[in-house]
């Protein structure tokens, strides 16, 4: 089947916004998803995005009987490792369930390597969860390290109130 | 014991390259760390930098028997959760060990969350190695919630040949 790989615009932070509720549907924590259009056009597309995004498109006779065109997408952004130094994140990688197994999914990650490359990265980063069998064994067909599994690394983090309560502490 | 916290200049990467080591050490991976002080100069100190750091100081009647007054730091960059939006990632914390226990490193991740609250984040993230129980206590006794444990999530890498064969490809 067709598809382009591009870099997202404004126009698609609608369709983002759609696709990561799907995501979290199939995460199960759809409840858990905070964020809004506004907020994706907001923090993705104006100075000093917080993300960045490509889009995965297909052709007009190839969309979802809901009218879809824009059927996967990635957000990403530039991390840093103190060791290893510039490396590139992958917050989400998704394509819609009827147009898996097509290579779609290989083609965004590639294109978030290349980007990564391109700017001097040299190693790719995300999070996966451990229930999930068919990402882990994607990922791992494509040569990712489980560094949770492997080094014990375990991912923490800090939000609501104890978030506050740290930011309010006079340092 | 009185102690500053603030931004790191160009000038600090001496130290803060020597601290990444003495961590890598404790962490049992020194020979991971393949960063140059002239690494962190192009990549925290040039236009569009890839990481911020601030660096814990201390009066130089305090200082080390190695003459060091800079004493402990930590790396943050900005990152996004397509759940819940702007987040800080905190790379590293560290304290030289003569300097623990007062609160410096409780100081320098308030720092950060200060710093990320300012940029409208709503939470800070960061891994622990699960083996160090000092440091998982402390991150816990500071309400950081371990989403490996608890949600699943393990933290997957990319890196090397499989990282450079994945951007090869042609998307």
């Amino acid at each position: 089947m067709d598809f382009t790989i591009r870099a997202a615009t404004l126009e698609d932070c609608k369709d983002i916004r759609r696709m990561i509720s799907e995501l979290a549907e199939y995460e199960k924590v759809a409840d858990q998803v905070m964020i809004t259009q506004k907020d994706l056009e907001q923090d993705g597309f104006s100075k000093n995005p917080f993300f960045h995004a490509i889009i995965a498109e297909v052709p007009e006779q190839h969309k979802t009987k809901d009218g879809h065109t824009k059927i996967g997408f990635s957000i990403y952004f530039y991390t840093y490792s103190s060791w290893k130094g510039r490396a590139v994140f992958m917050e989400d990688l998704y394509v819609m369930p009827e147009f898996r197994g097509k290579g779609i999914g290989k083609a965004l990650m590639s294109k978030i390597a290349q980007l990564g490359r391109a700017a001097g990265c040299t190693q790719l980063s995300f999070t996966v969860l451990n229930w999930n069998k068919t990402a882990l064994d994607f990922y791992q067909s494509q040569g990712s390290v489980d560094v949770t599994s492997d080094l014990g690394y375990h991912y923490m983090c800090c939000h609501g109130d104890a978030f506050q309560k740290m930011a309010d502490r006079d340092p």
